[in-house]
């Protein structure tokens, strides 16, 4: 029998609601490129909820096509972007942000975390014209290790950002979980404020694909349409992706979406806690990392696609358990099966 | 009365039986990054179509990006691609080719098409290293223009691609159009043949978005993969793009599809003939292109939301009329009763 | 016997002048990377010439480095330069400017000119987000054609660019044959007035190499240090490039040197004017293209090492000849016998 | 009284010898862009030495050039360098390499040297397409810390690369004083032998400016000059830099300079080994890194111009010292003087 996969949260398609607003408008006259109803509903919708009317907001396809846009949409070509060692642009997108001219700098992260004394450190070792130029903190929330930045992390990021006049950019691929997580003391308005661009993700969250990018700040709005049509960023149908987020953003789905991704995250985590493993970075949101002995690893990846992370020491492995939106009980219940 | 559009083939959403598949496999878990099995499938379908049993096929999101991740992956530096000065490449992609590197070098198109000796012109005029290097060639069929390609002008392009050394690459974002015109003598099959690299556009011919992109020749395969995540052109959810494809591989609706349109088109350029007006290029596929005077043609563009495209004369004017799969029988009676 | 060779003006080596102050500083101990006084001195002595004690002077080894230089610094990436076909940057730099990720959109020349009627086309034909943005103008003087710039015809081009916030950049690689020729009616503060960047050529006239680039323009100058390290345009002995410019802008030499490539070159188009010979371009400056018989041609460039620019019909050809500051009048005499 | 500055090694010009050759040939007229005899017999002069008759031989202006030129050409977009954290084009370059689209991978160096076991690291940790691919092995040879490769390192090096299919890159902007250096043990054969292409560095060993890039393996010969224009490499007048190389490559003048540098260095290591002052690393070539306390820094800073390098304990700090073919004795006998 087949179990269920909790490789990550994108394996399956969209939320019920989501594929219903697209079924009824399909046969609509749209407007190309993003300048359809559904997108500025859409738009109207989120500005309304992040408490920014002045906010620009674009639909773009993906994530690391949302990544290279901002950064190399903002940076001069000196200049460089700061990521903690595990940030996904680091990794994870094979170089495709240096592929648009810019280097990423890379600090060991904290849990998956940048930190103010990090930002500082890549700030004093990059002191003259020999060297590139910081001028944007690229953070994730949640993080790549499934940490949330709390509101004094955040307001410390961003005074240290004020002060060296960076741009503050957050990933928001899971930003839902974000939010919805109980050790949580941020709101998506205060994010609003405190960041210069972020983006809100929808492929995993509910939607077939698609991320919210927000431009907070005045002087990143102009021309940004050119940028996102040259890194085709910019498709010919943007209706529907705005039709996803006007599906996600009524009715506070969105947030509903995360929460349930997060509960049943809690109760893999609890589980293996039950069990007596720890775990590599402390569970938090929809991503759960525990450390197993090796041999259970291969069986869990096996069994359950999770993804084998990192050989921990000869004897133990740590691995991935992702849940989301649309992980049903039925995967706990295999999960606790499978310690019978 | 809002009349119908005629801006675009890319107005609506999907065809019902794409978006029936989509539905039905929503809740299934599958693989990402396209290598789902519907992406699977989908490419079978596609190389039993083709008879090109050998062909690598990805799926990409859009055409820009296609177009930017296919020209960007098989040049090296100072190596150009040369395409016709109507070509999408060359003017409507905001500089994504040059943003990868790459200096598009156009010639005059002879209704949207380049010829052998436009290319050869090219070749000769550029001998030394102080110029870039001619390595692609840039066609698209059905053109900018709606004009195709015939069988005895893609064999002479390919034999001058052949003893020069250059890529042939046909953006299909209108291939359905192309194939399944009046005029047409060129099957898929031989396209598959005569060309190293080209795509069966979804996005304008019944998909939500997606391409399709068929790689023929053996060294353009090797580390593709890796070019599409930099590109940003491999979504996590991979298999969106593989179910469209494989219902639209499927039971010969592709092509119906694509034949719809060129019908409608038909009885667009028949409304605009019998009134004894001339066409900017002969009609031939789903873009039609009647030159009108210039009050017709902004109560044209007005109420049928077709482009203004050119001034031909201080009197008249060419506008644009473009059809899909989705062009219903009433727009043509409507635009029918505006001549009356 | 070898007759003297006008294939161009980087046929020898520097002015003695110049080589005498290199000779005469090499064992000193100098700060690197144009931070040396020879560099300072040189930059209050073109400062002063020039009449902008505001610019900021930045030395760079060559033509199409500081081309590209400046273009990729100034641009942003949707942002593209105008430029006429004939332009350095459009054929004769293997796409090193495209290479930077920026569009280069030419019209055609008049004599190697752009006018502010082209300008304006581009401008208007480039009016929405699915194209790049002209935001820079570059012209050169003289240009590739021997071509200079009237007063008026500079300051109508300096309009245009005022009135649509475009940056103006002049290529002054041969800017000394434009400012000594007898038709010209521009002085160099005027042109440091009009332009918002240009340089003054060195390796064309007297330098081994380098080039002196001169950033008018207040918001131009931040940082610029930066981007001339990453483009490999700040060498380390900088100081080499500040003693040849110290040396050519002492006592007139810049000027005079220049002055002495227009005369012979005066001398050549009065050998193939008494002749009854035609010219492709109104010679001017230091390049003559002379049209003659192809059987001509050919032995002129075999004897004089001239360029063979261009078939005109069937019967003649175009050929160049290039004159400097090192062209003894033995060459002309070489040339005059050639006739006989 | 102002001391010797121990800042770098290319404070000063070029070697007499290689000004007068220079001199000589300033007034002949020869072919532009590298084309020239004198090039010409460098290049083979440099062949003889190096015992690879079939090498491919380019003079390019300056070292950031060099290594951005090289890393650019030969790596397709997807593929990354791997460099020691040390490494010039790591830090130091501004983000040159990232400019041209390619990730620089970088692991702790062992005295600023690449070892098997780093080198292995990286390949096994980048094995999906969802990050870059390792492609090109970087190393600087003598080193940015003043170590050499030893035969067998160099050696165990060029397996690995062969074994997974890299490139081995070799950045000798000082490889005349690894050459030279008492513990050498690799010839500059060998060097030609294990390597695919490397440099032999004029800048900073007796010439005015210039880099001798060699290219060893046939398959990266094709078309380089093309993109040595596209990256602005190619000076107009190449024959500045070839007569540069013809007068070091003769009677050993190269080596002789790099070795003077050397028994230069050694003076000043002997100096401060007699204080019983440490060193950060083992003094070997011509950079000498002793660690003195903080307060003697600044004045070693202050009055040798030598660089400030890193604090290495609260009371103590690095700096740098410089040597090369142009250090005086009288440079020796002043910092002996400052320890009086």
């Amino acid at each position: 029998m087949k179990m269920h996969s909790f490789a990550n949260d994108y394996s399956e398609g969209a939320h019920p609601k989501v594929l219903e607003l697209m079924m009824k408008s399909n046969l609509e006259q749209n407007e190309g490129y993003g300048l359809d109803r559904h997108s500025e509903r859409a738009r109207e919708l989120i500005r309304q909820w992040i408490d920014r009317p002045d906010a620009d907001i674009h639909f773009i396809p993906g994530g690391t096509q949302t990544n290279l846009l901002v950064i190399s949409s903002f940076l001069r070509p000196h200049q460089c972007v700061v990521a903690a060692d595990t940030g996904h642009i680091n990794v994870h997108e094979t170089g495709a942000v240096e592929a648009t001219g810019h280097k990423v700098v890379n600090v060991p992260g904290v849990d998956g975390k940048l930190t103010p004394e990090h930002i500082q450190g890549v700030i004093d070792t990059h002191e003259s014209e020999h060297m590139v130029k910081p001028k944007m903190i690229y953070i994730s929330n949640s993080s790549e290790l499934g940490s949330i930045y709390t509101k004094s992390e955040l307001q410390a990021i961003r005074e240290i950002c004020l002060k060296n006049n960076l741009l503050l950019y957050m990933d928001g691929a899971r930003i839902g979980t974000a939010l919805t997580c109980s050790a949580n003391d941020l709101s998506i308005e205060e994010i609003a404020r405190y960041v210069d661009v972020f983006y809100i993700g929808g492929t995993k969250n509910g939607a077939l694909l698609g991320e919210a990018l927000v431009l907070c700040k005045e002087e990143l709005k102009e021309d940004f349409r050119y940028l996102m049509k040259q890194r085709a960023a910019m498709p010919a149908k943007g209706f529907i992706l705005g039709m996803q987020f006007e599906a996600l953003m009524q009715d506070g789905l969105y947030l509903s979406l995360a929460a349930h991704a997060n509960a049943m995250a809690e109760k893999v985590s609890d589980i293996f806690r039950e069990k007596g493993y720890d775990f590599y970075a402390e569970p938090c949101t929809n991503q759960v990392f525990p450390i197993v002995p090796n041999e259970m690893a291969e069986r869990l990846v096996r069994n359950f696609g999770c993804l084998d992370l990192i050989r921990v020491d000869d004897n133990n492995t740590c691995v991935r358990f992702v849940t989301s939106w649309a992980t049903p009980q039925s995967s706990i219940d295999e999960l606790r099966s499978f310690f019978l």
